[in-house]
């Protein structure tokens, strides 16, 4: 471990993983925390399921959305991810001193409708000043709480010849507000920000056998993808020409030098799920705006245990390792 | 309302309830949130207390504890508050880049000590870094789950003639934070940070007729004992005399121009109970270490409606208004 913490602790990636792994799970550790999911399913009567996110974007305001939206989408994502159906949300803030009254609830608007539209409410809700060079204008905090419907979604149910899907395209977010930041024109590119339950309800409620669910955000889809295989005895072999990307994220990440298969997704889940039951699942997500371009990316293999696999358009191979590093920093 | 924030927003004052009231709730607004309570009852069937707090504390180490111990401690004590029994934590870290990783695990070593002794798990977190600047070392929210076993105590319970107790020394943690900042010498000083769900359920298990708890953080006992009355037909007389203060703080807060009544509290509690159960009330809190220091503070009255009055050892009388203004930035 390093001495001090840098960017690299935030990326979603591998630092993220050693840092849980050696400081936070030895500290803290139970079973619900050992799982490590987005979202813990709380054992008892109700069967809750428990998430927090904290939202740091740079910048507040980016094309498709805010920090606002994004805070709301976030949590009630990462408890649709582990089957529950998202209720109720908590929301603290975390307000650098001069930051303007009009952006603040400009966030707060979008909050609302962000809200409205997941079928969530924020319950309860905390409020901290920063002095100014303390913060960077807003910092929100979401927790949320769901009731599970669909248990036993994990990694370790995953089973070889499963098929992988992917909602839609890839890269959307994390490409979206790297422009953004850097001021660059950013033509049609959109973040993809979006609260996926409803998406998620269809698919688990279409009768296919969902395996696992995850919303590839910080460290993007191969990372995601990674930690569904790591230390296992199965792989996971993509082909490239099945993700789809937009041409306009594939621009951008040549320029910025990025990989859209690590940037991040803010509206986009992986899903792996039986083979017989890939058409049901794909024609399920496609009946949804969020899930219009869905598509089957890879399949659950024998060969390459533990690793992810990326079948070029060229029949070249190549090994997708958990991003090192912090390839974006602040993207959520 | 200002066009910026300002630090008087995080106080726990009077412009912190002007920001929740005039933004915050016409956005967010629901049955749930609008009772503006420390942690939200949630209906349904488990009937759920949900909670959150960010914690900004500066700084991060001080006598008494450290932002890792009142990251627990707070929202056990909210939940407490709310009648229920808390049971679950997500810890969710703002960390600026060059942070210590030994004072991380410091940290998270007193969340470890902190929640055992409170009976919760850490089942679910986040973690950010943010550039150096954008932060102050370590930021920590933590949202928390209890179970509702005391329904129905809010201020509106409060009856003429009721009791207010409190459960030890007031004043203790801001003024220990504020010594601890400024490098003056802090000689016993210590802050009173502590878990109170074990002291809430003594009381509420007593058999005393309960009206209200609340734990008075930020805005100090003052501010708290405002809120309880404000808006309504009924007063409450406070008798200065009674009102436990440390001799150190005292002696701090004039040194620092400060009102021990105005100064935050971690380990403290203020419960309204009926006049007839003042003793048992009380006699229940001394039997444990965090309410050794208990007492009879004031009386529920029909004579100054809506407001706090202080009667002074010499006979005079003052009006005690919530806080206004950021007396203390940061303090939890």
């Amino acid at each position: 471990m390093d001495e001090i913490i840098t960017l690299d602790y935030g990326s979603g990636g591998k630092k993220t993983a050693r840092l849980i792994e050696n400081s936070i799970l030895p500290a803290l550790d139970n079973p619900a925390l050992r799982a490590l999911n987005d979202g813990a399913v709380i054992p008892g009567a109700e069967q809750l399921v428990f998430s927090t996110d904290s939202f740091v974007v740079d910048p507040v305001f980016f094309p498709g959305g805010d920090i606002g939206k994004l805070a709301v989408c976030g949590t009630v994502n990462d408890i649709a991810m582990c089957g529950g159906v998202p209720k109720y949300l908590s929301c603290a803030l975390i307000l650098e001193e001069g930051f303007p009254m009009r952006d603040l609830e400009r966030v707060l608007d979008s909050m609302k409708q962000a809200s409205q539209k997941a079928g969530v409410q924020v319950v309860t809700g905390d409020t901290k000043v920063v002095e100014r060079g303390r913060g960077d204008k807003i910092y929100i905090n979401t927790a949320g709480i769901g009731f599970l419907k669909y248990p036993g979604l994990e990694p370790a149910a995953i089973r070889p010849g499963d098929k992988v899907l992917v909602s839609g395209t890839v890269g959307d977010h994390g490409t979206a507000v790297m422009l953004a930041r850097s001021g660059m024109m950013q033509g049609e590119l959109r973040s993809d920000c979006a609260a996926l339950n409803g998406l998620a309800e269809k698919i688990l409620s279409s009768g296919a056998k969902v395996r696992v669910l995850r919303d590839p955000t910080r460290g993007g889809a191969a990372t995601t993808l990674c930690e569904f295989v790591e230390g296992g005895a199965l792989g996971i072999e993509l082909e490239e020409a099945q993700i789809p990307v937009r041409g306009e994220v594939k621009a951008a990440c040549e320029l910025l030098g990025l990989d859209p298969l690590y940037c991040a997704n803010e509206g986009k889940l992986l899903c792996v799920v039986a083979p017989e039951d890939a058409e049901t699942a794909l024609a399920a997500m496609r009946a949804c705006p969020e899930g219009e371009n869905a598509a089957v990316i890879g399949t659950v293999t024998e060969n390459y245990p533990g690793k992810v696999t990326l079948r070029t358009p060229l029949g070249g191979r190549r090994i997708l390792q958990k991003l090192s590093g912090a390839q974006l920093p602040r993207i959520c």
